[in-house]
């Protein structure tokens, strides 16, 4: 995928790739809920539309934040995993989520991440990481 | 604005207000570039649509991320600062900047950004908050 680059700022640069309302939930999912096929994504509460969710998944394929593989178990299906760089866009997660937080007094975070989200962050991080690592 | 919440989740939550590829960028404008008009806005390097500027100002605004008041030197124009909520969104932008430093080559973080970010993000952005205080 090649494209004309809008600028190299930075936020533009991130924006560019997942400035949208989807691509990010998707990862939120790989990520933090450890879903890993079509159907557990297409399941998600804020009910994403096939075509979308089609879409975001091959572009966050080509941009290399996921891994896409053939089920051994289900030659019909396909695993989703994340790849170190998606993996590096918790950071970004994990602020949206402080930020919500403290704004949206609907906020539902599960426990235990509510908790760890507060109180150390950082620990919340690598507890993430260390589910996927190896 | 009231519109009907997708979910609770607060990753969802943030991505409905600021999921796209022009909001944070005014943000970063006002907040990182220290921009205050439009006119600056419109000139930023990205060449954003000025029905798309004029748009993402106002709910930048009506959801209480940016003020707008009038110029007291030049009463045909407005002034456009960030509020604390807006300023609240630098942990975002700051990771974005940091994911951006590792997977595009071709960014350009100006100095002494760059530095400062890369060395110590919690000082970096306590020095951006600090010229927006009192």
């Amino acid at each position: 995928m090649t494209k004309k680059i809008r600028s190299n700022c930075p936020v533009s640069y991130a924006l560019e790739l997942i400035g949208d309302k989807w691509s990010l939930l998707i990862l939120r999912d790989i990520i933090l809920r450890e879903k890993r096929f079509y159907h557990e994504f297409s399941a998600s509460a804020e009910g994403i539309a096939t075509n979308i969710l089609s879409n975001r998944l091959a572009m966050l394929e080509s941009n290399g934040f996921i891994n896409k593989q053939r089920d051994t178990e289900d030659r019909k299906r396909y695993i989703y995993s994340p790849t170190e760089k998606g993996l590096d866009l918790l950071p970004v997660i994990i602020s949206m989520m402080q930020w919500s937080d403290k704004y949206n007094n609907e906020t539902d975070i599960r426990p235990p991440f509510m908790d760890m989200m507060r109180n150390d962050p950082i620990e919340f991080e690598k507890s993430i990481r260390a589910k996927f690592s190896g």
